[in-house]
């Protein structure tokens, strides 16, 4: 199936893909009246001597802003701000199928940290949460971090997300192999913002140590190879990567990195992890080829070298690591609990609830379907619950 | 009818008004696959290349933002951004039901001008046209200037929405009392966003005079009184009104104003408009009393002074003067012709198409009523025409 073809032709000819209708009909003069002019204005003045009404009396109560700054398209790059509205329009559609939460894309006419921060704080009081997705690394850090206060959940999705479904996809795929989690050995490929994330989630950096347990160690590699401390032209943000990860302080290539380790993440270009690579790595390796839409390693290629244990970003193989497992359950649970915040707790929640859906976890089947019902009530219910602990 | 209880009632139940919906079913892997990743990674490609191709490929080019900051609700006045997202989310309402215009409202966490003006910079490529709504003078006359190189329709509505339904209402109305339009003075209670418009308007101000024909004489009060050339304390925006305006620089009250005038012209305040104002004016006046929910004089009340020719902005009296005559079909034509802004022309275009769907004009009936079904048709036709003729 050539699916470029078909969802240009689809995108074409309904304009995109996310429109904005009307909850209320409006046929005559006094719907007119009540939806705006006069009647509109007593619904005003409540909310103006009561803020917080506005979440139970207008869209903000339930409506996501998705926010881009087309800086990190896919797997595309830096296309502009235009070209991250089809991806932007997909993602406002699965928060609605399957999260039932409403949601608007955002994307913006600026690249600059400062900018982008400023706009977001701008157009908050309209919202119920923002998702930024697709802004790269390491501006995507500090934007995040700088909008904690906001006093509603805003989270970078490729950051979060991904780590969460990576967490609850290994748990079960480190098990099957029989393996202790706290033994484990992880080589994660590509340090922008998915990488640093699931970096942090597997070590637990920033999450409470009675909530969350580490693997054994965990290498990570850029495009210039590992990640060590004192290695010149590290950013603040690979600097910080470097701190807690890579125990033994290991200089070198893929290669290097990968000779006896268990977990092989590939969060980088397709088709760079070779028979050599695998052939490294401790008996019976766990390996996630993330890279979309080709994968680090092909899961049939994978499978001959003798891997069983293989996850993609891809629909066409199983144990598909998709943000959507995520992201529809996490913001629904967040706003429901009217938290403020997405915290550490709630990612680990909601890892812990993804993976558990897996009833008996096989080498075919270690993490939940995208169209698996289950998926948005769990995570979200494991989310609030999180939030209400507080 | 009690239209704020009714409203408040349906604004609960349905937690606000405007959803986003899906133009594309969402079942399957198939239609994740064509909606989003990877299907989608082609549609961004695409546009990466053609910017402008966003418009047929994406919401941007059928989508307007409806953006306020909550400084000057209805007649209600500064309540604040969250109080201003039932009008907004209203409007968007009238939007998608008059036009076919899909809209979203953005509420802005600011009332900063330098602020404003960056945010709606930084959301534009995300939109169509931006309609700037309920933002109080001055501030709305700067932002609104400064956004004209957005490079799409950019407009305040209360301004101009408001001039042109005037306009098109004034031209019937005078017509009515035998007038010439040429020879008519007219009195503007009000110098705000709408006051002024009107003001620019009927004295052609910023119009080109081929297309334009001017009344006699235009004279605005503020809540001080008449606005004359040399009064202390004048803005900068009322110096500008007071050039080209007050023929006479006469000085007074409204009573003096009122003096031998023709046309009433109430942007104010319910009840301000007495027996022995109307008492004042030339013989068979036009009284446009368009303050809400109360008129400056009640309908009524002045029918009983012998005046014959009044309109209000309430939709329970002949004469509706109200925005959303006017604003669908301004943007829809706008948008249609891919115009970079709403320009003078295009105003007057609006006007006349408007003026000119009332066959025959009587004192009942000098403006369409809302429902009137050719009005979107007609005056997108002429202003798109407009823009045609650049």
């Amino acid at each position: 199936m050539d699916y470029g073809s078909l969802s240009l032709k689809l995108h074409r000819k309904f304009r995109g893909k996310l429109e904005t209708t009307s909850k209320i009909p409006l046929k005559d003069k006094k719907d007119l009246s009540t939806v705006y002019t006069p009647g509109v204005g007593t619904v005003s003045s409540f909310i103006g001597k009561n803020t917080q009404s506005a979440f139970d009396l207008t869209l903000k109560g339930r409506t996501v802003a998705v926010v881009s700054d087309g800086s990190a398209i896919l797997g595309l790059g830096n296309l502009g701000p235009e070209a991250a509205l089809p991806v932007m329009e997909g993602k406002c559609l699965l928060f609605k199928t399957f999260a039932g939460l409403d949601a608007f894309p955002l994307v913006l006419a600026t690249q600059d940290a400062d900018e982008i921060v400023s706009i977001v704080r701008g157009i908050a009081p309209t919202f119920a949460a923002i998702n930024l997705e697709d802004i790269s690394a390491p501006r995507c850090f500090e934007i995040e971090e700088r909008l904690q206060d906001l006093g509603i959940p805003t989270m970078h999705d490729d950051q979060h997300a991904t780590a969460i479904v990576v967490l609850a996809g290994l748990k079960n795929a480190v098990a099957l192999s029989g393996r202790s989690w706290f033994k484990t050995k992880v080589i994660i490929n590509g340090a922008g913002a998915a990488g640093s994330a699931v970096a942090k989630i597997l070590s637990c950096r920033g999450f409470d140590s009675k909530f969350c347990s580490a693997v054994a160690d965990v290498i990570v590699l850029d495009s210039k190879g590992i990640i060590y401390r004192g290695r010149p032209d590290l950013d603040p943000y690979k600097k910080e990567l470097a701190k807690f990860t890579n125990r033994n302080n290991l200089r070198g290539d893929l290669e290097t990195a990968l000779t006896g380790a268990d977990v092989f993440i590939g969060l980088s270009k397709g088709g760079i992890l070779k028979a050599y690579h695998i052939k490294k790595m401790s008996r019976d390796p766990v390996i996630f080829a993330l890279a979309n839409p080709i994968p680090e390693i092909m899961p049939d290629e994978a499978k001959k070298l003798g891997v069983r244990l293989i996850a993609t970003g891809r629909s066409d193989f199983p144990n598909q690591i998709n943000n959507a497992l995520v992201f529809p359950g996490l913001f629904k649970g967040a706003i429901t609990a009217r938290a403020k915040r997405i915290t550490p707790e709630m990612k680990l929640k909601a890892a812990e609830a993804l993976s558990k859906l897996v009833k008996k976890p096989s080498q075919e089947n270690f993490i939940p379907s995208i169209f698996d019902q289950r998926i948005v009530k769990s995570v979200s219910l494991a989310v609030s619950s999180a939030a209400g602990d507080k």
